[in-house]
This record gives C-alpha cells, structure tokens and sequence, in this order.
C-alpha cells in the first residue's frame, strides 16, 4: 500500500486531528508551568508526561516496557516479532517553561501514525515501538542525550552521578525514582542491539524558522550537526590604564572582539559557499569582579559552540579556530587558554530513508524541502551506533526553547501523514 | 637667571637628591598597603601623605594653608602677595595598591624645586603655592579632580553626597574628618579666583611608556584628553536557540563585538593620520544570569570612554559613533541604547608655557619630548577656568595605577629641574 490511501478513508484525517489535539491538550495540562511547559526529566513534570502517552498507547493496544534507564517503549507488535525493529522516538522531557512541542510532537506523532495504519488494518511486518525518551535536554543535568544513550548503551562516563543543576540531586537518584535502574547502566546493561535494529525516525518542530521563510510545511533532515565546543575559553592580557596608547595595549576584550569578529567572517564566507555551518559565542564577558568604565580589561571569558554536518567540514573548522587563535594571540599580545574541547559526531542521515520520506510526501502532495538540523537530537546517538536514522521536521513559527512555539495541527497532521506513509511503505 | 646656574652650585643636586629620597621613602613608609601604596582620598591614607609634605615644606619655612575642601597649600611667599601666584599641584591620593610616585611626585616636585631656588638665593615675585590636592583618584569617589573642583568652586552639583565605594560614607562626611568645610562649598566658597592665577604648573609620571619607547627622560604635555562616556550602553538582540542559522539571528554579544572592532579600525585610522585619540571599552559582557554555552545572547552591555586632544576631533568622533552604532543595528536587528553621555573638556596646555619649559630643558641639556596625557589630571579643571596650565612628564617603565610604577630619581630630578628653571625665569 502508499500513503495516499489514508487521505481516502472517509473520516481517517479527522481522527487523526482529534487524537493529536486531544494528547497535545493533555500534554500542556500535564506540565503547564507559566509561560509554557515544563517537563523535568526524570521529574514530576516529565513523569505526568510519561503516564499520559502510556495511556493513549494502550487504548491503541500497544505493549507498555521500560528499560533501565525508564525510557517508555510502546510497541505495535510485528508479525515476526524477533525480525529487526523499527523505532520511533522523541523526548518527552523539555527546558524549563518551553514550549508544548520540542520532543512530545515526535511521541505523538508516533501514536497517531500507528493509529491511522490500525485504522487502514495494516499488520506491520516487524515491531514498531514508539519511544518516550527521557532526558534529551542537556541544560538540566549539562549531559546530552541520557535517555537514548542509556538505552544504547552508550551514555558517557560519569554521567549517572551528575547533578540536576535545579535539584542538586544526581542522574542516578533521579533514576531510581522514576522506575530506573541505575546500577545495571553502571553494569554496561542495554535496552538495544543496534544491529536489530532496522531504522529509527523522530519528527519534531523545527528550531529556527527556515520551512516558515520558504513557505513549506514538512522538511526532511539532511543531517544533525557534529559539535565541537569550548565551555570555557580565557583570555589572558594585562590590565592598563584608560589612557594607555594602542600600541601599548595588550586588551583582553579586544581580543575577544576580534576573534568573534574573525569567526563571523568565517561563517559569512562558509555561507557564501553553501557550505552549512554555525558558530555560538554564549558567554562573552569581562571579569565582573575587575572591570571598570577606565580600565583596559586585562582577563575576557567567553565560550564557544561551532557545528558543521559534514565530519570534514568541522576538522577543517577546528583548524581555522586555531589559525584565528594564533592570529589574534599575535596581533594583540595575548594568550588565549581554550581549556576542555568536548564534542559530538555528526548524526548522518541515511540517504535511503530521506529519499523515502521525500518520495511518500510528494506521493500525497506534501511539500518537503531538504534541512539541516539546527540542533542536537537523540536521533544523532542512534546514528552514532550505526542504526540507520531519519528525521522529519515539522513548519513551527517561533523557534523552540520558549513558550511561544506556534505549530499548526495541519502542519503536524502533514509530517505524521508522511512518517505514516513510510512506515506503510516500510514494514506494512 | 637661568636654570643653568643650579646644576652649578656644589652638592645642590645631591643635597635635591637627598630630599627627593627621604621625602618618597617616608610617603612609601606612610601609605604602605602591599603590593603597593594606598592613600585613601579624605581618609587615612591620605592624610599621613598630608603630614608628611607639610613637615617638609614647614622645613622650608613655606606657608601652610588650607581650603573648604581640606586641600594643602605650602606658599613660598612673594615680594609681592598680591599679585597673581603660580601654583605647583598635585594629589596626594592614590587608587588601592597603587604606586608610591602616582600624584605624589608633583608634590615633592614642588618642594624640591622651591628648595633649590632657595639655596640659590632666589626671592620670588609672587607667591608660589605648592598644593597637595585631594582626592583625584576618581575610583573612589566616582567623581573626577574632587579637590582641585572644589578649590576652583566648580564641583559638580551632587558631588558632596556621593559615597566612597568601601565606607559608603559621603564625601561630605570625609572631607569634615578631614578638617574640610563641606557647608561652605555646597554655599559656593571657593579657594582660587581663576584670574589671579598666573599659572598652574603639574608634573607627573608617564602613565604609558612612550618615554620608555623613545628613551627621553622629560615629556612636555601638549594637551590632556577631552572624553565622552557612555558607563552604561545596552544592546537589545533575541535570545535564541544556539542553532539558529545567520540570518535569523539578532545576537546582542556579536553586536558588540562588531562595534568594538569598528571603533578599532576608528582608531587604527587616526593613528595611521597622526591624530591622537584613544578609546576604551572597560566593561563588555553578556547577562550572567541568562548566558549559556548554548544560548544565542539576546543583551548584552558594555561601557564606553572616548578620548581626544582637539574638541573638533572629539566632536567627530561622536558623529563617528553614532553611524557605527546607526550601521551596526541595520546589520544585526538590534538596538542599541546608550544611556547617560558624560563628558569632559579638552585641557588645553598654554602654548607659551609649553614652549618655555621645552626652552629651559634644551638650555639644560636635558632631552624631552611633546606628549598628549594620556589620562586625566587636576590640571584639567584649572585649565578649565581660563588658568594658563603647563605639565611635565617624568619617564615610568609600568604604567600608573599599579604598585609596578618606575621612575629613577634621576628622570625624577631632571623633571624638577625644568619645573625650576622655568621657576625661576617666570618669577625669580
């Protein structure tokens, strides 16, 4: 079957309207904490979150599991149940007073696809979980992608006993309260090979409004950027007098000023090229405890996120931050201390599954345009361990990480129908 | 006479050497704070610099006075007192762990320079003040050239109830420990009348090593910097996620650091035509309660000094400022909002006292140069008032305002001894 038959049951559509309405109300009631939501992963609010789409999975007849790091797993049985799986997953935590969509969307999306292919009578070939993911926001715990890293298996060292920046409690005691089981992470346990796995697909809102400025209500990821960042880059100079001649002068925040100048240059001419990249000076700052109308600042902090899709184009930017590093060590008299440089792969999308969404969109008449991920999604540690990955990006006006996300259930109806479609043409 | 005769007579610079020692050994021993010297203004530190000068000036039999705002005057009296009067000044005061010669070394200038004509039997015309002024160092107050204004009668309205950062207490408060008459000064008294001020005469250290550079002991001033400020500037951006792509992005921190390097290129301009200005961003930092690694900054702030010699130069830097502003906020969709704008004269030096005082060193053998101050001094604000103003500075390898000031008695005599040749021509 394609998925232009849904769109020709009679009454299909708005079923699927409602189902997807009615979860998202229950999802902002769930964890309305104004302005917006918030759902505190391995929290109360995440947790509310959590029974809600359990209970609309099992009204579907879906099997309820949890994993030890209580991912939610709600699975549409296959005819052959030890066939390899396909997974559809997204957070179900969020920041603090974001917004309804940024994760949930993909849950959701994931209930009412399956849904609508009940509703057509499909029996899919092979299991089909939808995945409640817990704890993809790096700004509680600063660690990225606990959920799915605990479930593959692949979470980094250390990370069960940081602390939940809000509670000051660890990852592990949060854990544990949610049904977790810390120590079989801390064993090596996980929830999946990814060798049995066939594919795993997420949909969520878009990050910054690029489907809005092109008019287009569905994109199909070309890519999660690679990441190298420094949280916390110093420079060194010397202090001086307001008066001190520019030759003199050995100006810290100049310094800063200059680099970030010298990276926006480099981005320009990235754009210029076509080639995507992205770079983020967070923290800019002089020392609060030093700086003055009349001094010539001796010491600048700032720190640094630069993101690329391509493995080849990031090397090459770590080294023209070095060459911008050395340039502006020269020509101002400072020292620059970049300190730790953590980082994350690129999440490539498999070309074959990006060709198949595209295709079942243009098949019902949606209109897709290809998009790189702006930002980090679980998607990428699945990626990672070699699952073949695919994203479908869904037109949302106001950004994410903010209450005032604005996407409409046309739109959401649209990437669903085109998750729907593939899953159909993929194990139905 | 000339100033030749002094370098004539025998051990008249030993005997000038000796004085110099003992005097800036007893002012170290006085303000000890290590690292450094600290002569709190209308505090103790100060005060003990008070006793200290005046026990040398009572040794040279010199009149002791003092003003409404506790200023020192030790007067070599003229034949005439009544006519207009030279007067040699410098504060006394220092920032926290400053150097020992910041201020002070005008002082012992003075008295040294007065020793030595007396020693050659000089008698002068007019009265020839040596005055110890209060509270320069516009760190503790926040107010500039306190002292000086307050024997002018031109301090600002509201001076006297602003509070010294560390006591919190005012100045008012201060100067009456201090023996000052702060009602009197709120009432108008004033010390000086401008016009029977013949001329005001200041030497000081060189706050950046252009003498150094230049390896000439003795700077003859050609002007003190007139500035604009802006303490506190913001920017207004949008926060945003941190991968929001270029064009969407209106980051405050990328806004600053974009006027920052177009001020520089301003600067490297000047320079590269010869004409003096300087700038100087001391505060420049994103919000510490919203930045984050992963944040595109929506404000950001920093503080602004702009200084030059020539008041047409100064007045097209403003206009230079408000189109990198006006160009900087088209190009990044931000708003700029300057705050409170102010400002300081141009400190005119009296070309004919520039002149003489370059004269006399040249008949000395001694090398000097032309120098633009670099920073603010009382002269300033007697400039201000119409007084014919002349400054001389003294070779320092460390810049000012650090306990790291160096200066060899030997620049140090050299300077006196311009200061007292000129002496002795104006009124001997």
């Amino acid at each position: 079957m394609d998925g232009t038959a849904m769109a020709e049951i009679p009454g299909a559509v708005a079923a699927q309207r409602r189902m997807a309405e009615d979860l998202f109300d229950a999802l902002r009631r769930d964890g309305l904490d104004e302005p917006g939501v918030t759902r505190d992963p391995y929290g109360p609010g995440e947790q509310r979150a959590h029974v809600t789409v359990r209970r609309a999975a099992e009204a579907l007849g879906l099997l309820i599991g949890r994993d030890a790091a209580a991912n939610l797993y709600m699975t549409w049985p296959g005819a052959d149940r030890a066939a390899p799986s396909v997974v559809i997953g997204s957070h179900l935590d969020s920041v603090p007073h974001g917004g309804n969509f940024d994760g949930a969307a993909g849950v959701v999306a994931g209930l009412v696809a399956i849904a609508a292919l009940q509703r057509l009578g499909v029996r899919p070939a092979c299991d089909v979980a939808v995945m409640g993911i817990r704890a993809e926001e790096s700004v509680w715990f600063q660690v990225s992608y606990i959920g799915s890293r605990g479930a593959l298996g692949t979470l980094p060292d250390g990370a069960l006993s940081v602390r939940r920046i809000d509670t000051a409690r660890t990852l592990a005691e949060h854990m544990r309260d949610c049904g977790g089981d810390p120590d079989a992470l801390a064993k090596g346990a996980r929830h999946f090979d990814p060798k049995r796995l066939r594919a795993y697909l997420e949909l969520h809102i878009e990050q910054a409004p690029s489907l809005v400025e092109a008019g287009i209500p569905v994109g199909i990821c070309t890519g999660i950027p690679g990441n190298f960042r420094h949280p916390c880059v110093t420079i060194e100079g010397e202090t001086a007098h307001v008066g001190l001649p520019r030759r003199f002068r050995h100006d810290a925040a100049m310094a800063g000023a200059d680099f970030a100048m010298a990276m926006d240059r480099l981005w320009e001419a990235h754009e210029a090229r076509g080639v995507p990249m992205c770079f983020t000076i967070g923290r800019f700052h002089t020392d609060p405890a030093q700086h003055g109308l009349t001094i010539v600042p001796g010491t600048f902090q700032f720190s640094l996120d630069v993101r690329a899709y391509d493995p080849a184009v990031l090397a090459a930017l770590e080294r023209e931050v070095d060459a911008i590093v050395a340039a502006v060590q020269q020509r101002r008299g400072v020292r620059f201390d970049r300190g730790d440089k953590p980082g994350a792969a690129v999440g490539r999308v498999d070309p074959a599954i990006a060709a198949a969404l595209t295709a079942q969109a243009a098949s019902m008449g949606i209109a897709t345009m290809p998009l790189g991920s702006p930002a980090s999604h679980d998607a990428a540690a699945f990626a990672a361990c070699g699952v073949p990955m695919g994203m479908i990006f869904v037109r949302n006006e106001n950004g994410s990480h903010n209450p005032h996300e604005a996407m409409t259930t046309d739109d959401f109806l649209a990437g669903t129908a085109v998750m729907a479609g593939w899953l159909a043409e993929a194990v139905g």
